[in-house]
């Protein structure tokens, strides 16, 4: 029989601890709603004792009937009062929520330290607050706070704590590493014992300050834990938590426990990108098995193989978690990964062609002037189309212009920026003018003017992403920068590049790659007569 | 007695096959000179066969006097030939090395898959190969790729493979978890048996396919493994290679391994940051150990357990690997983070003042219009100052104007840009006008020939990053974007920030802050008379 282990998501909680995450109550719930499509078992909303935007979410979270049970977070009671008094205990019973986890102290150290109080006042705290919440007729999930530390210091308490939260009736007890330093080993060894001592569920709470937070939770689940708590993408505090998008297919696919259905975990992937972007933090290309990368291949030789057999160099199928293959193309690797990705386009190409070792030759030179192709998928179809069809150019560009202003001091009023367009679209010489909030915005909304008459779809598609980086820090502010737009369309997203020393030049070049990459997909129209776009101020003849 | 560990370092080899890392001769000459002061014992190269770069760099390195090994890399001959004809061995023979690694194939699928030759061929290739090391007098380590996966699937013609390498004289037999899929338990289960069965040292070699290759390589040393093969930074193909930076302090600091001497370990963070720099690599905050964040307190009950020590929530003394703590003032902590980081500058604050809850405030304003202090410290420190201070402004504003022009089509020469800026310097009105690689560029020529008169000591900064991330990616182009500005002087660095819908107007708003905080530390020298100004065209008054 397969054993089955419960995942407790904590992103809207411990996950909004993390450096540069900060979610709104509008955020809270779009992530919620995706974490129970994934099919988490619970999802930790925050703390509805401690701000106005969490007390938002827990009330707005109550019309939606998901199958993922919320749950709230709180503290133990605060020392020397009683449960019923304490204003966080009675928000969380207030909060509507049918589950809760109360944090405790189970290192000595911290009851000394942190909590100054005695070790059997802690142990009252505990007891009361989880025999609080089940008057409530709450489900109570205590977590151990400095769980291994404590037990390494001094196990007949730590022990003692368990115990206590498990006479108070504590439907799980979980067992947290909360400063990251444990060992995979110890962790074995320590949940091993705990699993013997008591007849309470016992869950797993990691955090990677030794990069070890994914193995730690494994190690538990070997050692008889049956629930992880972690994060998705491994938001959180210092190094992050555990990051469930590496735990679950670990313990899925690998370990043959059972987690999540087969369609559900196919939604890992893009579950992570959305909430990357919910959150607002980009997602490392290499992280495991959700990340751009992750399944990429640049070297020759592995390309080689792979398109053999993708078995020799992918350890799992990528679709079953819903992520896929990409080849990637770069001055490291032969004409294959080239010759594949012409082919991938449905191109017709061989390594014997002149043209495809004009084309390598032409990708090495501008990698080397700084472009990077591995990113921008769409600037790179757009060169191979350029090299291996008749691909008939929607419009030129002539000229442009920006101006920005700020007259007065630098505290007041927003700057206005204007942008002076000239593009030649199949011979029809189109000139705007065109403002902007900012100057990218301002290039945008006059290319736009320009080619909106003639491919009226243009405004199905958006900039959806936007990314500078300084190429040689050493030339300062005139260092070369490489601009990375990423743009979506109703179905899909592209990426394009542009490099140069100059911001909005480079800017400028990934937007009008934006521009001809949606063109090469819509019909032109026949713009308007002459006569109405000259009275739009369009045309110029 | 304590069990050494050798580490070998792959960044310059396996390393470059990461997404977005290219390094040329001269930088892995850099980062070889770092390693080896670190005190990894082996360095790898690159392949001596392949490419340009990787013949410059074996031939420039000689000039140095390492500790550490210079090791070229290479596959064992190819099928059905002699290892004196084999051209890739001869380049290692003849690259001046004392040591190469051979990479070749231990899982019989791949024999048949990749290889396409007979099981029997693949061990003569091996035994070849590594005797030819061997008669050449170099020190020999055989790379037994995808070697779990082999043994998982054919233990005798796994096993086989290791016992040729060793009968044909092998130094060092690697287990090579290529495609990164083994959970610790089978590595630790798969070591345990080899060791028994071999007399060679052996080592370990894995990759990040399932967040474990730190676990992994532990498991590895655990069962008997006294080489571990990864990367700085844990760069390498789709989901890195196993990470040094965490590795070295996870023996050396948690499990009484001997690995680096600690005068050498304190130096981890600053080459984990160096070699960042120099692959123009943007660090994760969140990297275990070395990682900005790492030791980087934000919730209020942490801080204020932190402030009475340390231990509370830090697993190690971040001094031990040259990283330290950080108190981050964010929205969701009390007033208790603002007040340790007013302190930490040596300000006079207390909780019931009435200017700490003022500023409270208003840095929480701020991070609801999309500022981020957690990485621009300068920007927060300016800020603090004048809560807290009389701080004198070195200067203000008055107006400022950007210019970027391009007269002729897309493909023709550069754009000009240029800034004319406006300031107030002390009741002296200075206008100037710059041009500029670029509009940031053109906005600090303009701002360094106003002050520069004043404060000859700008010249000693420059800017070393620059960073745009979009806010609100609904926006499109006119989201708003926040500019991170990362400044340099001769001993520190600083960072500033600026937010707006314009680009140019964030960018100017963070490089004000920069030359501000700059100024703060700066004498104000008397300007050369007005005449003199005016000649060079610098005054108005």
């Amino acid at each position: 029989m397969t054993t089955s282990i419960s995942i407790f998501d904590t992103t809207l909680r411990d996950g909004t601890q993390g450096e540069g995450i900060s979610l709104s109550a509008e955020d809270k719930l779009k992530i919620a709603l995706k974490l129970d499509a994934l099919g988490v078992h619970y999802i930790e909303g925050g703390n509805p004792g401690s701000n106005s935007k969490d007390i938002e979410f827990f009330q707005r979270i109550k019309q939606y009937n998901l199958s993922a049970k919320i749950t709230a977070f709180g503290s133990t009671r605060r020392k020397n009062s009683l449960a019923e008094h304490d204003t966080s205990l009675l928000r969380i019973a207030e909060s509507g929520v049918r589950a809760a986890t109360l944090v405790g102290k189970s290192w000595d150290f911290h009851v000394h330290t942190a909590l100054q109080t005695t070790l059997e006042e802690n142990l009252s705290m505990i007891y009361d607050s989880i025999a609080f919440l089940k008057r409530n007729h709450m489900e109570a999930l205590f977590d151990a706070e400095h769980f291994f530390d404590g037990y390494k210091n001094n196990p007949e308490y730590a022990l003692s704590v368990l115990r206590r939260a498990e006479e108070a009736g504590a439907d799980w007890i979980v067992l947290c590493d909360t400063n990251g330093g444990t060992m995979p080993t110890e962790i074995h060894d320590i949940v091993s014992v705990i699993r013997r001592e008591l007849r309470t569920n016992i869950g797993i709470h990691t955090h990677n300050d030794c990069e070890l937070a994914v193995a730690n939770s494994l190690a538990a689940v070997q050692a008889g834990a049956r629930q992880v708590q972690g994060t998705i993408n491994g938001y959180g505090e210092r190094c992050g938590n555990a990051n469930l998008c590496s735990i679950i297919p670990n313990l899925q696919l690998k370990l043959g426990y059972e987690v999540l259905a087969a369609d559900q975990i196919k939604t890992l992937t893009g579950t992570a990108r959305y909430i990357s972007e919910i959150a607002n933090v980009h997602m490392p290309v290499g992280q495991a098995y959700v990340g751009n990368a992750a399944f990429a291949h640049k070297g020759g030789i592995h390309v080689s193989a792979i398109m053999k057999d993708s078995k020799t160099y992918e350890h799992i199928q990528p679709e079953l978690i819903g992520n896929k293959q990409r080849i990637l193309v770069s001055e490291l690797a032969g004409q294959s990964n080239v010759i594949s990705k012409a082919q991938e386009l449905g191109l017709d190409v061989n390594a014997n062609n002149e043209k495809t070792k004009q084309i390598i030759d032409r990708i090495k030179d501008l990698e080397h002037q700084g472009y990077q192709f591995e990113g921008a998928d769409a600037s790179m179809e757009l060169l191979l189309r350029e090299a291996f069809t008749e691909m008939k150019e929607a419009f030129k560009v002539e000229s442009f212009k920006m101006l920005v202003d700020r007259d007065s001091g630098f505290e007041s009023g927003p700057m206005s920026s204007e942008a002076i367009v000239k593009l030649n679209v199949d011979g029809t010489y189109v000139y705007t003018a065109a403002e902007g909030n900012g100057p990218v915005n301002a290039l945008d909304n006059a290319l736009r003017k320009a080619l909106v008459q003639f491919y009226p779809k243009i405004e199905e598609f958006h900039l959806s992403d936007y990314k500078v980086r300084v190429l040689d820090e050493k030339g300062a502010t005139a260092a070369k920068v490489r601009v990375l737009i990423e743009s979506a369309g109703k179905n899909s997203t592209w990426s394009t590049v542009g490099v140069s020393s100059n911001v909005i030049e480079a800017s400028w070049e990934a937007l009008v790659d934006s521009f001809r990459y949606a063109l090469l997909h819509m019909d032109k129209v026949e713009p308007a007569p002459v006569e109405t776009l000259e009275r739009a101020g369009l045309v110029n003849q």
